[in-house]
Formats: C-alpha cells, sequence, structure tokens
C-alpha cells in the first residue's frame, strides 16, 4: 500500500529508489528510530535550532550536545544537522554536508539532515541524491510546505538497509489512509509545487515588508516563516498574543522572534495593525 | 491538543484518569514503545495470536516465544496477550489476568493486554480500570470498531509513568487533526457505541448463518470476525479471491481462515454467491 507513496515521494525528493524511501506519520516520530540507528555515543547538533532533536537523541541515550561550528559534526556518532535551518534559515551546502558524512562513514558514525523547510530551500541544497552512501538518513517533511501539517506525513530518505530497519520499528499500516492518498496526489504534482514554492516567495517578501516597516530587523528565515531581532522581543510577543497572534519566541536567544506568514488577508491586516500599535507604544 | 482526547478516551476506555492514557497514531507503532519498556530478557506471547507482538518484541531484544498456556505468562518479563484474542476469540478473565499482572511485578515484569476488540468483548472484560497497579498497559485500537482503521488512531492505558515515558518517545503531534477531531466526538458518543455493538453483533449473527449454510464450521471469533475451520481452507481462499474476497488464511494453522464482516449488501451477496459456487464444486 505504501510502494507507491514511496515512488513518488523518491521522485519528488529525488531519492534513488521507492526502496530508499520509507514514509511515516510525521517526521518528529522517526527522530528516536533515526537517532538508535547507531550505539549510544557522542551526538552533535548543529545550533541553535529545533530542540527536539537534541531532547531525542538524549532520551534513547546518546550524550547529545549543540555546537555551532559545522566543523565540530565530524567528530560526533551521531550529527544532526537541520538544512535549512530552523529559525534562522541557515544552509549549509550539500558539498560540505558530504565531506562531513565521508568523514563521519569512516568511523561508522550516521548523518542525519532534517530538510524540513528544504522544499523553500537553495536549488541542489538537498542531500536526498546522496543517501545511497549509506550514512546518510534524510529527513523530509510533507506538511509544513504543503499546510498540511496536521495530516502527519513525513519521509526518510536512506539507503536500503536502513529504510528496511526503520520500516521494522514502525510496522504495517504506519501511514493514515487520507495521507496516504493526499501525498500521492501532491507530490506528483511538480506544477503544484513550483507555483507553491512562488507564492511562498511572494508572500515572505511581503511579510518583510510590514515587519521592516515596522521597525524590526529581519536576520534569517525561510519563505514560511522569518526571524526578527528586536530588543522589544518581550513586550512584543505578549502585545501580538493579545491581538491573536503567536509567534515563536526563544528562550536561549531573547532578542529573537520568529514569525510565520500570515494565513489570509484578514490576518495579513490583523498583523498590521497589531505592529502598527506597537510602533505607536515605543514611539 | 491531546489533552482533552485523552480525557475522552479514558472516560470510554475506563481508564483512572486522563494522565493514564496516552494517544498514538495507531497501536502498531506502539508495540516497540511498550515492548522496550521492561529491559530485554524472556517475552511470552499467548498464542496464537496477531504476529506483530512476537516479532516485534524479538526486534527490540526479547528472547520470544508463543506460549499457548496462560499460565506460562507468569515466569515471562514481559507478557503479552490479546484479549479477545485474534483470530479466535479467545478471552482470557481479568481475574486471571490480575492475578498474573500481581506475580509479574514481584519480579518487575510487565503484562501488555492487547484489547483492540475488547469493544465488542465480554463486559467487565478490560483491564483499562486496573493500569494504576502499575505493571500494566493496556492497548485500545479506535479504528477496527468504528470502521475507521485508517484514520490511524489508537491508546496505551497505564500509570502515569509509563504514560511519561511512551509520550517522551513519540513526541509532539503524534497524531494527525483529523483523528483528533474525530476521536473526540465518537469516543464521547456512548449511545452511538451501543448502537454501533448491537449492529455487529446483528451481522456476525447473520455471518454465522451464512457460513453454517456452507456447510464451514465456526470455531470461534469476535462480532468483528469469525474464524471457520475446514479441510478446504486453501481451495477456498483462492476461490474467494478470484471472486474479490479476501479472508485471513493461516501459515501455522492451514485448517482456519477469518472472515470479516462484509461491508454493504453487495459484498453480502458477493460472499453468498462465492460460497454456493464453492459448495457447488465441492459436491
Amino acid at each position: 500500500m505504501l510502494g507507491k507513496l514511496a515512488a513518488v515521494a523518491a521522485a519528488a525528493y529525488g531519492a534513488p529508489s521507492r526502496d530508499h524511501v520509507v514514509a511515516a506519520p510525521g517526521t518528529q516520530i522517526l527522530l528516536p528510530l533515526v537517532a538508535a540507528l547507531v550505539q549510544p555515543g557522542r551526538a552533535a547538533v548543529l545550533g541553535p535550532t529545533y530542540a527536539e532533536h537534541i531532547r531525542v537523541a538524549a532520551l534513547v541515550g546518546h550524550d547529545a550536545q549543540e555546537v555551532t561550528d559545522v566543523a565540530a559534526l565530524k567528530h560526533a556518532d551521531l550529527a544532526i544537522v537541520v538544512n535549512p535551518n530552523n529559525p534562522d534559515g541557515r544552509t549549509v551546502g550539500a558539498n560540505v554536508l558530504l565531506a562531513i558524512a565521508d568523514e563521519l562513514r569512516s568511523r561508522g558514525g550516521l548523518l542525519v539532515v532534517d530538510e524540513a523547510f528544504m522544499d523553500v530551500g537553495p536549488a541542489g541544497g538537498s542531500l536526498g541524491g546522496d543517501v545511497a552512501r549509506g550514512n546518510i538518513v534524510v529527513l523530509r517533511s510533507f506538511g509544513k510546505f504543503f499546510g498540511l501539517a496536521g495530516l502527519r506525513l513525513g519521509f526518510a530518505l536512506a539507503a536500503p538497509e536502513i529504510v528496511s530497519r526503520i520500516d521494522a520499528m514502525l510496522g504495517p499500516w504506519a501511514v493514515a489512509g487520507p495521507a496516504i492518498a493526499i501525498g500521492e496526489i501532491v507530490l506528483a504534482d511538480a506544477t503544484w509545487v513550483r507555483a507553491m514554492r512562488a507564492q511562498l516567495d511572494q508572500e515572505a517578501r511581503r511579510l518583510d515588508e510590514l515587519l521592516t516597516n515596522a521597525g524590526l530587523e529581519i536576520v534569517g528565515g525561510t519563505s514560511l516563516f522569518r526571524l526578527v531581532r528586536t530588543r522589544a522581543a518581550s513586550e512584543l510577543f505578549h502585545h501580538l498574543g493579545r491581538a491573536g497572534i503567536f509567534v515563536r519566541r526563544f528562550s536561549e536567544q531573547r532578542t529573537w522572534l520568529r514569525f510565520g506568514l500570515p494565513n489570509g488577508e484578514d490576518a495579513w491586516a490583523r498583523l498590521r495593525e497589531s505592529l502598527a500599535d506597537a510602533a505607536v507604544c515605543r514611539d
């Protein structure tokens, strides 16, 4: 039942074949399975990034640490990179990642690349086509780009031996029928994907303009979210929250706020008005 | 987001509180997490039964064996019972299971009761109300009873410490939005549940009549499926398959066939006609 979905996903994500793809009910549930592919050892997560990677690596027994230098990943047993990164949008070049994978391979190490936002990442940035090398697992998220996060559909791209191991843990019927049906249709629709990417780019530029006009400094992001830096982050978080606008804040980076794309003209208007009010408050 | 669903499921399945419930995208994906709650040791699965339990127990490192005597479960580190059982419908009394759980507890052992078919099981048969004892995990499947297996929604009922451990492995967003929404509505609807159970009972009796009239011996089942024994199991499997009717056969019990309830009058007619043809063939 998942064979066709795997084939469509392999084509969409550039994996060598359907045998290099395993579907799951979201990528989150894959994190402990992937982290457990290597014996407990040293896990390095390129940060700051999505906090679940370090939590889960520790949960399955690794000595999990955040590193800020890409080169430090080489010394790990399990190296994890979110690429493009959440929340700052930083990208690491495919050639850099492949070199790290080569070094890790010589010591039995594994490179995990979480490409949850690669749908809006740089062309040629994905390692999906390189997973046959054997010690690379690429995670792809269906829902974020397609506006269907609640559907729970994600994929691991990896060598067939790894795919089989993950598959054995997920067991039969891992993915819901509606997710299979929708995934097969949407992933096969390259025209839709291109149109979606163009639309998101346009909306991200619109958001940048709105945020910049409100006096906020944009320091990163992808076209699915923008990261701003402001000394008034905490006040702005609460101000927006009172208007029903939820932005992400970061306990480790107290001047950061991450803005998602507003959904619909009402939401755009609400954000514009709320930011204007905030500007008045600061004057 | 899953708090309300957990509360509704606790009430529906008789668990002490929402803290004794964790929701998952189907129970299958819970099997390795539950089997890994005890250190690798001896796993005993009351059989013959659903083959995934023994496969998964072995996968996570247990010496997994099938036992046919309930009393043999007492000597395991991990004891697994499907109750009512699939495919034969055998049930083990709650008092018997609780006594086994008590013996296991004294040695740090865990009892897992897969109640995937308890929605159509005997009144008072569930251990959902007993999970606070600490070494009992009850698995409940939403989809089978409600005809929504493809939705992927299942639950583990257990002591809060175990619920937290499973929750940590599943991570946030384990369950799809549609499954949460449908689960909250349907599980809260006791009238619907009673009506569904009565309808399934009626349909099971109708299926019994059809199978008996075709000269098949019914040896077990629940009102979601019936198990028949026939020396012509293999021929009948292929004969029905050619008519587009899929029944389950069993490599270890070659005279068994499991019939699901036909879905709709067309399916009932097709089964009746195909069984009649088979009877003609045998004359």
